[in-house]
């Protein structure tokens, strides 16, 4: 993938997120956030902001991708709702939120952003989700 | 396009927006709330919650046309920032927000859902923009 090599993860991203692997196009990150399975997925290539600063193949390898996490969203966890999104209000590297939403989960009809704190997953839980997600991605 | 006649908006999104014309998958609708510039996409094929209900074209073809609304608003507003999300949190009809942030819009670093009341345009303001972005997009 050009460019790959000057690629580097935003700061807050890696923080906040435990890393899956790599799709093609993305890096796949799980949001350490036990209120909501939560993917992450920032392109690797270097400067993007937004998701016109892609290429035409770029988003459409883009989409592939989000339906593939949302896909292995659905298929995990038992969620009503499937919520994708690319927001950059807070980090600026573009990243797209594909996120598995429960009727009763702490945002309900709210977005989840900023709606309550972030609550860490427990090791195995963690380990456990993170595992299930790689299989159904084929990441390793 | 295969279904388009058994498509129906969803009344909520016909309430709160003016109708932009059709992209050759999407209704093109413009969001009355004079806070942000907003457009919305709406696939017109019956039954689609979810970006994965449409089949793999259909995706492809949304985000050729997620990125023609994202270039047309950043064409014709000043924006910092552009917001891109398929949530369906209380609108279960699938649909995509294209929203044109600014850093001192009303909503500053946060989501724009929920956070302000709308404000209704100007019927002078609603038509300059509607017709800018019409003309943007090749709408009729």
């Amino acid at each position: 993938m050009p460019d790959e090599a000057s690629f580097t993860l935003d700061p807050r991203l890696a923080q906040d997120t435990v890393p899956l692997g790599n799709l093609p196009l993305s890096r796949v990150l799980l949001m350490n956030d036990a209120n909501y399975p939560w993917l992450i997925l920032v392109p690797r290539r270097p400067n993007l902001v937004e998701l016109i600063d892609l290429d035409n193949s770029g988003q459409a390898t883009l989409m592939i991708e989000i339906a593939q996490a949302a896909r292995a969203l659905k298929e995990i966890t038992a969620c009503d709702k499937l919520n994708v999104a690319a927001l950059g209000n807070t980090v600026r590297q573009l990243h797209v939120h594909v996120i598995a939403r429960r009727k009763d989960d702490p945002a309900g009809a709210r977005p989840v952003w900023g709606t309550v704190p972030a609550q860490a997953y427990a090791a195995a839980e963690r380990d456990r989700l993170a595992g299930a997600l790689r299989a159904a991605l084929g990441l390793r």
